[in-house]
């Protein structure tokens, strides 16, 4: 016991403070390997990074990866994954893995999802059929999944949302909270290198998230997630809700901004003293065709790109741009050829992690402010 | 002139002939590479392999390609393709390239087509657009293309069909052949180190073959086509024309199957007399969750693979067989994930080159007809 209390207090080292801003660096020690932050983890919902393959992702430099749970419970399901030994088998990678629980999906996606005071009843929003989900289930199958890092069930709310109605919810996520953090502790001593985050609800509401951050620092977790931003407020109050809740948080702590975003959303939330990221933006832009580079936005499907041989971004050694052009890679989005999505793709998920580490060397030389504001004055959108 | 007509008569070296079959082995020469013949070239109709980068060809080793003129003329057409300097370049591959002419499409995909003296007019598959092709024309484009190379324009007839049509048919293919042979010898200097090919046609009218391949062949092309085969007739009557028509062509000169097929059709032909292949069928099956194995067909998308943690096949050292297992393609399928399909196809690309890497030795061991009756009695569909 005495040893895993050890093992938990030193998951997360913090390295250095930027002299310009809230920056961090720090070092996060998981059971599948070391991660620099800040990190970004490119999203793999269904154990895989949409159109990439594991050597794709290693080859952008990508250290950890999301996955969620809710998703793999519904396919390919507990017994699949058990008999897999894991999420990490399961799908041939060895980094560490972190698994959101997939309150989010519930929230979202599920139909007829009605929340009890056990937990939740959803229908799956594949085929429809009835599931009750509690913070116990979600724990016990991310122990099947044997993550390094997992999420407890919570509740996200959409925005906006009456103060009333979060006030509630908050009692929920906070119980779920409680819940998880004892049937995290009952886990069976193999998996317990597994780590057990807690989320900070509250909507734009800053003094519930002063009472949330209160309730769930006060139950000691691994580490610390701002949940229910970028859920559609303006990017005004993403930041004020991050940094008023990053501040609230202990310091020598990993904190995690679920969801965000943009690299210019991930560049302000860095300055706010955020440590982990994760976003579907990368791959789910370049599936429709949109760059990310040093310089902006490309959307490549359109006309200008048709006679282009420039790579996507000249400043990039990703192996689109070191192998393909600008004109091969909109022929094959006008064409409908699946590489295009695959090309477009890798190259944000190498830019993103990219654009992390190069925030990591200007953080490690106390000019993160500068480098950020260099970045936005260059970065046409 | 000397020079060229020396370089042409040395493409094709015949370096051996199996005791027990018809097969042989050879050696083309193009001016991007050497390549051992029996050769299967994966088809990557609109210049890409279907969800296959470069790189992964490569680890397929696949050694020559097939890319198809009528639909890069369409898209992304001349003018993209003359300032990328050729197909080579464009898609950013270095070994050898065939180009069909587009015949077949022309026939099967466009509609409103009219077959004139001068040529083919149609409306394009994709946009409607009026287009009137010639035979003069296509080489021109292939020319731009820079395919090593190329197949003159033809008229591919579906079966069944009567024979007073193949024998119209047959005088406008024959035509047409005269005239790509004229073009082509106005190429420009810098690209003569381009190849033609003839292609005889003729349906399973055995005569009409005949009269086809004296007529093709007495125009004297760098290699020949068997075409027309594969089109909607029982494998048998393929297995007839393919037999009877290679024993027509001469013996020093390549034989280029168009369109075949199946593992157990590509060894029949290869007994047959058969040097070149490509087929849509590794990439078009593989992306319907169909695996070939050296055991027989899997349809990967099927329940039984739902908990099975073997690779595709256990012989095979592709990508897909070193990383990954039936359960987790099987869920890549079932969650309609591109990696799924990129998976299966690399597979099945592998297999088919290797299916092929394995006949080579057979034969120069003189025991081809040994091992494709094996292959066939351990093969189950």
């Amino acid at each position: 016991m005495e040893n895993r209390k050890r093992f938990r207090k030193t998951m997360f080292k913090l390295l250095h403070k930027d002299k310009t801003s809230k920056a961090r660096l720090g070092l996060l020690t998981t059971a599948h390997g070391k991660v620099c932050t800040p990190c970004f983890m490119p999203v793999g919902t269904q154990a895989t990074i949409k159109t990439l393959s594991a050597d794709e992702i290693k080859s952008c430099n990508a250290e950890m990866l999301m996955a969620n749970a809710y998703h793999l419970y519904l396919r390919p399901g507990e017994e699949v994954l058990k008999k897999a030994k894991g999420i990490h088998k399961f799908m041939s990678w060895d980094g560490p893995i972190m698994t959101d629980s997939g309150g989010y999906q519930i929230f979202s996606l599920a139909a007829l999802r009605k929340v009890k005071k056990g937990g939740v009843e959803f229908n799956s929003h594949i085929d429809g059929s009835k599931h009750f989900m509690t913070p116990e289930k979600i724990i016990e199958f991310q122990n099947i999944l044997g993550s390094d890092i997992m999420m407890p069930l919570d509740e996200c709310l959409h925005y906006p949302v009456s103060r009333n109605n979060v006030e509630e919810s908050l009692k929920i996520t906070f119980d779920w909270a409680k819940r998880s953090k004892k049937a995290f502790r009952k886990q069976k001593a193999e998996n317990r290198r597994q780590k057990l985050f807690g989320i900070i609800q509250g909507s734009t509401y800053l003094d519930l998230r002063k009472v949330a951050a209160a309730e769930i620092v006060g139950l000691d977790f691994d580490g610390y997630a701002i949940g229910g931003v970028a859920v559609g407020e303006p990017s005004e109050l993403i930041h004020e809700v991050t940094e008023y809740t990053a501040d609230l948080l202990p310091e020598k702590k990993v904190r995690y901004l679920m969801g965000v975003g943009t690299p210019l959303d991930m560049l302000d939330a860095i300055a706010e003293g955020i440590d982990l990221f994760d976003c579907v933006v990368p791959t789910r832009n370049g599936r429709n065709g949109q760059a990310f580079t040093w310089n902006g936005e490309l959307q490549l499907r359109n006309a200008p790109f048709k006679k282009d041989f420039d790579p996507i971004d000249k400043k990039c050694d990703c192996y689109a741009c070191k192998n393909h052009t600008r004109a091969y890679i909109r022929h094959l989005f006008n064409t409908e050829e699946i590489l295009g999505l695959r090309l477009v793709s890798l190259h944000n998920v190498y830019f993103y992690v990219k654009l992390i580490e190069v925030s990591r060397r200007a953080i490690s030389e106390n000019r993160f402010e500068e480098f950020k504001e260099e970045f936005r004055s260059r970065y046409k959108k």
